[in-house]
C-alpha cells in the first residue's frame, strides 16, 4: 500500500506492507486525511518522530472482530490506551501513561491507504456528515475539550488568540455555545471567515502589535508560539484563565512572578472526546468548507505537507482516491 | 522614629520622620513584625525595591478618623486599593491595578516604629490571640487563599513542596481542612515540626532527589525555586493541578508541551483575605510557636535580615520594645 513517512525531518511516500490488525484491532481503508499543525511540528523534529504520521481521518472498516463494524464509515479516537490503569478505569484513556498515539507516538498513522485502530476507538460517522467535514472530528473534539475543562459563566466573553485552523475552530465552538468571542489574528482573510457567525475579530499587526491590557477573564492561546503566549498574558485580567491549547514545541519562559502576583490560571488542554464533536458536526452549525484550502492526492503528500506550511493556507486534505 | 530601609541591595536602620496619615488612613504603632521570604527577595533586588520593607505585623492604632479604632490592636491587609475600579467593586482590591502594597510597592512598610494604613485595611485582633501568633495573619491568609481558589474533594491528598515558613503553614492549613497532606522538604528538623498534626512528610535529598512520578492530583509548590517547580511537574498526575504559591524571582522556563499534553492546570496564588486567617488563629489549631526561630530588636533589623537567610532558620521577628 501507499504510505507517507517522516524520517530525519524529511517526508516521503513509500510502498509499505498492508498492516495486519492485532486482536481487538480493526483494519481501516482511508477515505480522507487532514494535515494538522502537529504533523508539521513532527516534520520539524518535534518528539524526534520517525514513522507514518497522520491522526485526522475518516475511513471505512475493512476488517473487525465484531462484524457490526464491517463496511461502516468511521472516525477514531487517536489515543490507544491500555484499558487497565487508573487513568483508563477513570474513563481518561487519553491520559493512559502506556498509551500509543495514532501517527504521533508508536502507532502508524493515517497518512496511508490502510491503518489499524482498536475497535473501542472507532466512532461511526452519521450518514449526513460528508467526509470533508468528518475529517475535522479530531480537532473539533480538541476545541470542545475546553468546555469540559472550564465552566464558563453564561454569555461570558472569551478572547481567542490565533487565526489558524485550530483557533478558527475554537472560536466557532465557543460561539455556538453562546459565548462572546473576540478572535485575535494576523490574517484579515482568515479572520473574515468566522465573522458571519457573530464572532468579533481583531487584527494584530506583526510589527508593534498593540493589545488591550488585562481586559479578558478568559483567554485561549491557539497561536502555537511563545510570542502568542506572551500576548495571552497581556490580555488576561488578574485572577483570569489562559487555556494553553496549541502544542508549542519550543520551551516557554514564563514570568512566574507575574502569574503568581496576578493569580492567573494556566490550563493545559489537548485532545477531547469525539461524541460532542460528532453531535456538533451533525448540527451543521460549523463553517468548515472555508477552512479547507486544498485537497491533494495521497501520493503527493510531500507537496501537500509543503503547501500546508505556506502562509495563509488552512486545512490541507489527503485523498487516496485522487 | 526608628525605621529600616533597603536601598541598592543593602539594609540599614535610620531615623525617619514619623509618618503623617492621609485622610482615611490611620497611624499605627508597631508591636511586632515578621520577616517574610519576600523581604529577603526585596533585599536581593527583586522589584528593584528601595524603601521601608515589611508587611507582616501587629500594631496598635494611635490615630484614626473613626474613634472606634483608637487603641485597638490590629493587623492589616497589605494591598492599598483605589476602591473605585472594576477589581475593587468586585471586592478584589488585592488585584486593584492602581494599588500600592505595604512594604513592597510604593507604601512604606512595617519595619518601623510607626506605619500608616487605610482604615478599611485594618482587622481587629481578638484578645486571646497573642502578638506572636497575630503576626502570622498575613502568611496564614496567603495559605488560606488556596482553599478559595480550588475546591478540593473531601479528604483529597495534596502534596506540598517546600518546608520553609510558607510551606509549613500551607501544610497545616490544608490538614486542618481535613485534607491528607504529604509535605516534601529537605530539612528533617523543619519537616518534623508538623508531623504531630497528622501530616505525612517526605525527605528529598539535595543530591539526586527521587520523587514519585505522576502521583498527585494536587500539588502546591512553596519552594520558591525553579527546581521546585520542576519537581511539582514530576509529582503531578495528568489533568492535575499545581498551585504556584511562592514568589520565584527568577524567570521559569516551562516545558509547555508537557503541561499541554498532560492537561495540567497551573494556578498562581498570592495574598488572601484576613478573615479566615483570624478565625483559624482564634481556633488555636495551628502550631506557630515552633515556626519562630528568633526575635530581634527592631534596631538590629540588619542582623535579623542576615540571620533570616541562614539555612534552617524559620520566622524571625522584629520587636520595637526590645
Amino acid at each position: 500500500m501507499l504510505a507517507v513517512k517522516i524520517s530525519s525531518g524529511e517526508a516521503s511516500t513509500f510502498e509499505a506492507p498492508k498492516p495486519r490488525p492485532r486482536a481487538g484491532h480493526t483494519l481501516l481503508r482511508l477515505r480522507l486525511a487532514g494535515i494538522c499543525n502537529t504533523d508539521i511540528e513532527l516534520l520539524r523534529g518535534y518528539y524526534g518522530f520517525s514513522g507514518v504520521p497522520g491522526h485526522e481521518f475518516v475511513a471505512d472498516v475493512v476488517q473487525a472482530s465484531d462484524p457490526k463494524w464491517i463496511g461502516k464509515r468511521v472516525v477514531g479516537e487517536i489515543n490507544l490506551a491500555c484499558g487497565k490503569c487508573e487513568s483508563c478505569l477513570a474513563k481518561m484513556g487519553r491520559h493512559c501513561p502506556r498509551r500509543t498515539v495514532l501517527g504521533i507516538v508508536n502507532h502508524p498513522g493515517a497518512f496511508a491507504e490502510f491503518l489499524t485502530l482498536p475497535e473501542v476507538n472507532l466512532r461511526a460517522v452519521p450518514k449526513d456528515i460528508p467526509d470533508e467535514h468528518a475529517v475535522f472530528t479530531e480537532p473539533i473534539a480538541a476545541a470542545c475539550e475546553i468546555l469540559e475543562q472550564i465552566r464558563f459563566p453564561k454569555g461570558a466573553t472569551v478572547a481567542v488568540l490565533g487565526d489558524g485552523k485550530l483557533g478558527l475552530l475554537i472560536a466557532q465552538v465557543l460561539r455556538i455555545n453562546q459565548l462572546h468571542v473576540h478572535l485575535f489574528g494576523r490574517n484579515p482573510g482568515k479572520l473574515s471567515i468566522v465573522k458571519p457567525m457573530g464572532i468579533s475579530t481583531r487584527l494584530i499587526p506583526r510589527e508593534q502589535p498593540k493589545l488591550p491590557k488585562a481586559e479578558y477573564t478568559y483567554v485561549v492561546d491557539a497561536t502555537g508560539s511563545a510570542k502568542g503566549f506572551e500576548h495571552a498574558l497581556d490580555l488576561v485580567k488578574p485572577r483570569g484563565t489562559i487555556v494553553m491549547k496549541s502544542t508549542v514545541a519550543e520551551p516557554l519562559t514564563i514570568d512566574a512572578a507575574r502569574c503568581i502576583v496576578n493569580e492567573i490560571s494556566l490550563i493545559g488542554s489537548r485532545c477531547g472526546r469525539f461524541e460532542p464533536a460528532i453531535r456538533l458536526l451533525k448540527s451543521k452549525q460549523l463553517m468548515l468548507d472555508p477552512l479547507i484550502s486544498n485537497r491533494f492526492p495521497l501520493r503527493e503528500a510531500t507537496s501537500a505537507l509543503e503547501h500546508a506550511q505556506q502562509p495563509g493556507v488552512l486545512k490541507v486534505l489527503l485523498d487516496p482516491a485522487l
